[in-house]
């Protein structure tokens, strides 16, 4: 996604912290304590522009939402809409999630959302891919044991990938849907992507899998 | 399927008893001595008119196959291609599959095929589908450790019914294909239904699982 570069983003951000949370190490174990409630926490990995994060969190205010995003230019779009929307139940991590296991505890992830991730098709690229076996050894250590991770792609290769990834190293599949849009689910809440892919007639794939 | 009604099926099928073979569960654990060779057996379970598994054994001389279909006017096609191609590596079974540990030792196969299998779209006839786990429960007993099971469908839910059912029996999947014509295997043998429904410009789903 090449965005402009916005010079106020740096500024943004920071006057954001109560949403942008920096440091986001120092409270490893104690996020629930920040959010000042004892409510679940989904993670997703990169949140993009918090179209969908920001829906679900409007949808689901029993639960605590922590977005991943590593582009400055791109995570202000998230801010905004936390801000428009006066979401309590949200906080922004503007850092790479090189190993989520410095920023959560074990046990303290109930889901993970993959949206969209960057397919990395050349094979030599495969180690990128965030369903790769080392990332899916730090989700299944942040992870609850009944917690699940849900994934979301238009990408066919990136999908059958993940599908037999996940089955190699032991997870199992709750649920594979080839064509999610003609469930007409209305409780989907789509990524920026999802809508504009969808809306081109493209499928859009979802699995969900448990360790 | 619907097929005429065809008077002269039943004496065709005994008087090619050298193909179908009459009382199968009697060779049960000495089908490599009927074949009168070591070579491993693959199964295809509804063979149909014969098409993929004559392409198969015309492909693969180093491999036994042994087919499964009940409908006696579809089962003398695939008996008549057989003949015309000669093939000694093909036995044919005209009974109706409810348990296959009745026809085979246990590891006897090496590779079982789920060709276009009826996906049994209503969930009251869940039970019905191949790729229920009471017959994945047979399959592992008459399946060699090492052996696998390669499904290939056109139907969307029943593919995707099937991955979560291989999985959550705790099978590993070890390719998945949304799209395999896409892929232009020359190797891939098609079926009849395979041949039609892509033609059409329809999806062919496959993949491959271990126990």
């Amino acid at each position: 996604m090449r965005q402009r570069h916005k010079p106020w983003a740096d500024d943004f951000i920071k006057e954001n912290s109560h949403i942008v949370i920096p440091n986001a190490d120092e409270n490893k174990g104690k996020w629930q304590t920040l959010f000042q409630n004892d409510q679940p926490i989904h993670l997703e990995i990169g949140t993009g522009k918090g179209q969908f994060i920001a829906g679900m969190a409007k949808q689901h205010p029993e639960i605590n939402f922590i977005g991943i995003e590593v582009v400055k230019s791109v995570i202000v779009s998230a801010v905004q809409k936390v801000l428009d929307e006066e979401l309590k139940n949200v906080f922004l991590l503007n850092i790479n999630a090189k190993d989520v296991r410095d920023i959560f505890a074990e046990n303290e992830i109930t889901t993970i959302y993959l949206n969209f991730s960057d397919p990395w098709p050349k094979n030599r690229h495969e180690k990128r891919r965030l369903t790769y076996h080392t990332f899916l050894e730090q989700y299944k250590h942040i992870l609850h044991p009944d917690g699940e991770i849900i994934l979301k792609t238009d990408n066919q290769g990136f999908f059958e990938y993940s599908l037999v990834s996940f089955s190699q190293f032991g997870m199992k599949l709750e649920e594979v849907s080839l064509d999610l849009h003609a469930l007409n689910d209305p409780l989907n809440v789509m990524t920026e992507y999802e809508e504009k892919f969808s809306k081109k007639g493209q499928r859009i794939y979802r699995c969900k899998a448990r360790f």
